[in-house]
């Protein structure tokens, strides 16, 4: 070959398919969307342009190597084979099933995509997650009296009488915009309204309780939850899903600091540092060599690989409590993972729909049991070991084991402090959580001994230490005691 | 063409202005400034040699399309108009309005560069600055008697004395480097100073508050604002300006925490995850296609045009507060924005400079009327438009109108607990922050209410619930109560 | 040279070594550990595959002008020269010093390698470290009892008794994963254990308190410190230890703000919006043309040179102190820097191993006598002048002045009302951290004076305003006086 030539044939190597003149072919119908659509919401089609799907038919996909296909469906309809996956072949599918279908210039479209339509393509990823915690979040807390009262409690809008202060309900918009933003709305069709538009009039669905993209959202085909909280429209990216910034978005602090954790650890320092360099959009992920620090997907959901590009380090999971073993936040002690996603389902020693009792009894018939969570546990160390010897992670987790007890001992160590209040008739314990000492109770364990756990875990040490931790544990246990002491002269104590 | 030299001109294409050997002219006094200060100050010449500044002449910019260009002046001087905009063009402006202009090696210098001083070449830009809530913030901090008694309060130094705590005014330090590090010093020339210099001795001006980038600053020509606070020295990027990180130095929590809960929303998350592939120096921007979610400038500031690259979807403005028809901050409760930037014009009908009273009534003359309010959230639907449909937008501001409504109430519940605390003496309202139930209370609106407000507007879900919201506001008003409770025998409770 | 070579001759310039075939010369011990470690760890060997240690063989660098060279030594063992550093060049030097070493396939193996190992090549570096604070941070810690209450209270388990909160001192795993997690454990080896492999048995030590990465680790040869905190295995970059974030991990708030404090610096926004463009790499560091702004490491350690790349503006140092005069953090008062690393040998006026007395006298003759303090002040002011004139640069260091006098007032008016608890017996001091007002005044120290300090050092008004300074400082010192009053009788009060 010319020495010229083989210059500019290492260049345009480089360009990006459409820049190339080859034109993925997307269907008719799409066509017709973008149509109008590139005038009227010109930032989305520009984001699906970039898009794999927006690149890629599905029977191109098919032909891939089993360990490289980003879709799980061994064959999808004939219609959506050829063409790219656009506009028109989500908001189309199942339409009976979509209380949300509308007559849209003669097409019928749904407004929500919902995962039992990702579910054509990726049938295997809808399945795990349907079965997971995230797809039952929203029942998790709406069927759950005690978490319930929690919302309620804290997104009401309170009055101050006479008396004291009153409580109201949170509102359906108040609850969308805090836990249920994360947790999920309940998305029903109330009607049509009339919209009118460069192409005429149309109607179109009213959807309650919209916009929200909680992961557990109950959508209008009935289906629960949102691949769009981390595959985010229109792009649907893998690289974004596997950013920490994504699920950092939900798990974060004071509650939930996995994020928070994430980047003061090693791990997040290093992905802060180096992550421009990494290669995002590959599958398999190759440990250390794609990446140079796991990130959240790494170690809970992503197909990885060793350095032959073969050998399976851990397969895909879209349960993303499946490689777990202990549960360490959303109830006042850590506890064995659940063996159902839908924790509401529990119930404990007392009755309620806990995993554990309110001094930490777990309610082991609904929970792994200690042989399955040793796999598990052995599991993530394996995976650990990419990376790290064996005296290492095995010194990591003996740490974690003994941390988590601790945490529990001083949740324990605050209850009891409550259970003074409650029985000297220093507060009311009808709702636990609308008196200042039950507050500083829930502060203990949502917060900081939720962000030791996680700190012990992930190695966020100031999150274990001043941040959110170790330090604040005992303040507030001190406070709670002050609180008593002013209310409770000595002499009356038990 | 041979084939190799079209490699090759591909290539040199990608190679930056000066790198092609391509000198762009420089003035006799800029050069001869950097022939010094090349030596003396090395990071700000390398620094200004990345400039557009340094690379485009005013006539050259003049020559683009007009929603290319850059500068809204339609004429130079003559002097200007052939040269890059080197040291020389910008600090020896208008210099008889300039009480810091000295002499220095033969020119006549300003120490500081004005927006007075960019206004030669970017005229409309200063005059809608100048317009602005932003160009006044030292004003409305400084001329306003409750505003400057919280700075007071809040930045003096305190000494303990037998009777309690004693207060004094924050010097002028603390507050330089508090409060007015965002809002702005007053910058005035107090003598000059002879130093030695490798060329010679040489007699500088002393400033007052100085150094200081506050977007309210007052200049020694008598002019308000400072251009760098947003396109830093000596770059001047609107790349900068754009990203959020430049907002989020002022715009933090946690009393404007605009900032975190863009971090924490899914243009956030976007932004995190995907930034570095994004064009962030086209001019005009194209939405969705230069970048894939908003930054704050796209909503904000910034010139922004459709797929076409010519319909315009929003003009660019400098006044920051134009697209807005709500305050969310800055006051406990929300109000329509005001008419004027000098918000210490406001009277509310206890005579007081603010925009409500005490329990909420807006100073309605003073303030946007409910039409134009109206007109402007219509704009900004219009560019949420850009990427999402009407059913999301609508219900998006929906859910935002309830909220703030949500958040004042519980400022007004707080102010209610306050006014007990005052009634009962057992607080003292001459200083509305200098105790604790009163520091309480502020809490509420400036962190707590303020935090909802934003969370609504821009989806940060974890600020409106544990961060700094809900949580807060709910735990806050039960430690007030409690405060109370504490110090006033329920019987004489009113 | 023909058109089309010179163009490819530019591109495969721009290719990394391995991609042009050279292969970097591996010793047989590195290349047999890589046979096996590729499929057992295979991160780690794919992250050293991209550092600069496996690609550079000390007699190269050797060769390179003395500014540009980043080994200290001028000489090494001949065994070393011709190879690039592997595996078994690091983990198997001063064997007879190690406990650690043990015999691993035939090899004589260190798990752990130490800042003494490191010091083969980089002695410069390894002697500075050892003298400075970073190596004798676990000593300081332990080895002061003042201090180390403090640790135990903190991380001990409480637990609940009729007579009140009882504390246990903290466990190991708790240390280790807070104040030890930065400050470094004590790597002890406890015998061996057998574990099988594929390549069959072998024994491996037991090592207490590990994993650990804090900058006082001792370890199994005696030596202090861990060169991978900051450049971290396996690639132990340059880049990494010059990015923020890796200081970030432990100098974050509340305690120690700085991280923080630089993010919403304007250097720190810089560092955000444009870090991708930076020449991170390069040796020397150009001030201004390899970075725009600077980052830890640019005004506290880095070798720094002008635009002309051979005036020096600063020595590389790897004495983090050594740039620094006066001391803002780790204790109540500020003080200057001590002349010593091993700060558990200062003894106050009261006897007690620290730097300031409780009412903020200092150990003066522990510390940096005033001129020396003067001298490296301005050493800093020149650093600085690499982008500020002096104007700017003088009038940044007389407000910090100020300020960190201001904040230390502030923590004196806490300590008057801490004594006045004492002193009334309301609170115990034989501890003085584990009562509420107690730990009301350590916050006032440790989190608020010491973010007001940073905050002037580093510009970040919030910190120093409402979100850890002034408004804290205020509030909780309000809150010391209340919780006084509550207690006390107006008329018993001093």
């Amino acid at each position: 070959m010319d020495r010229g030539w083989c210059a500019l044939v290492v260049f345009v190597a480089l360009l990006p398919l459409h820049a190339r003149g080859a034109e993925p072919p997307v269907s008719d119908e799409s066509d017709e969307c973008i149509t109008c659509h590139e005038e009227v919401t010109p930032g989305i089609v520009a984001s699906w342009r970039r898009s794999r799907h927006a690149q890629v038919p599905p029977a191109t996909a098919l032909g891939r190597p089993e360990l490289q296909r980003r879709m799980s469906a061994t064959a999808v309809p004939d219609k959506l084979k050829g063409v790219v996956v656009g506009c028109y072949e989500c908001h189309s599918q199942n339409a009976a099933a979509h209380k949300d279908n509308f007559e849209h210039f003669d097409y019928r479209i749904n407004v929500v995509v919902s995962p039992n339509d990702c579910a054509v393509c990726h049938p295997v990823e809808a399945k795990e997650y349907g079965g997971s915690k995230k797809a039952h979040a929203l029942d998790n807390l709406q069927k759950n009296p005690v978490y319930h009262a929690l919302v309620d409690t804290v997104t009401g809008v309170k009055t101050v009488g006479a008396d004291g202060i009153h409580g109201a309900p949170g509102s359906e918009t108040a609850k969308a915009e805090t836990c249920y933003a994360c947790h999920g709305t309940r998305v029903e069709v109330k009607g049509l309204r009339t919209v009118d538009t460069d192409a005429g009039e149309t109607k179109l669905p009213i959807l309650t309780n919209w916009p929200n993209q909680g992961v557990g959202r109950v959508n209008p085909d009935g289906s629960r939850g949102s691949c769009t909280a981390c595959h985010a429209r229109h792009a649907f990216s893998i690289e974004l899903a596997r950013k920490p910034a994504t699920c950092g978005q939900c798990h974060l602090e004071p509650d939930v600091p996995a994020f928070n954790i994430y980047k003061e650890s090693k791990h997040g320092n290093l992905y802060a540092s180096h992550h421009t360099k990494w290669n995002w959009d590959r599958v398999p992920w190759r440990v250390g060599r794609d990446t140079e620090a796991p990130t959240c997907a790494t170690c809970h959901n992503s197909l990885l690989v060793g350095a032959d590009d073969e050998t399976i380090v851990a397969r895909r999971t879209h349960d993303f409590g499946a490689r777990l073993w202990v549960r360490l936040f959303g109830l006042p002690y850590s506890h064995p993972q659940p063996k159902d996603g839908r924790t509401h389902l529990i119930k404990n020693a007392d009755g309620l729909p806990l995993p554990t009792t309110f001094t930490g009894q777990p309610a082991t018939e609904f929970l792994l049991a200690p042989k399955e969570a040793a796999q598990r546990q052995a599991g993530m160390k394996a995976l650990c070991g990419s990376c790290h010897g064996s005296t290492w992670v095995n010194g990591h987790f003996a740490k974690m084991d003994a941390t988590v007890r601790e945490a529990d001992a001083m949740v324990l160590a605050s209850t009891k402090l409550l259970l003074q209040a409650w029985d000297a008739k220093l507060a009311d314990k009808t709702n636990p959580f609308d008196e200042a000492i039950e507050q500083d109770w829930v502060r203990q364990w949502l917060f900081h001994a939720n962000s030791i756990r996680y700190a012990s875990a992930m190695g966020g040490p100031d999150y274990a230490a001043f941040k959110n931790g170790w330090w604040n544990l005992t303040h507030v246990l001190q406070q709670m005691h002050d609180w008593l002491d002013v209310r409770q002269p000595k002499a009356k104590k038990p």
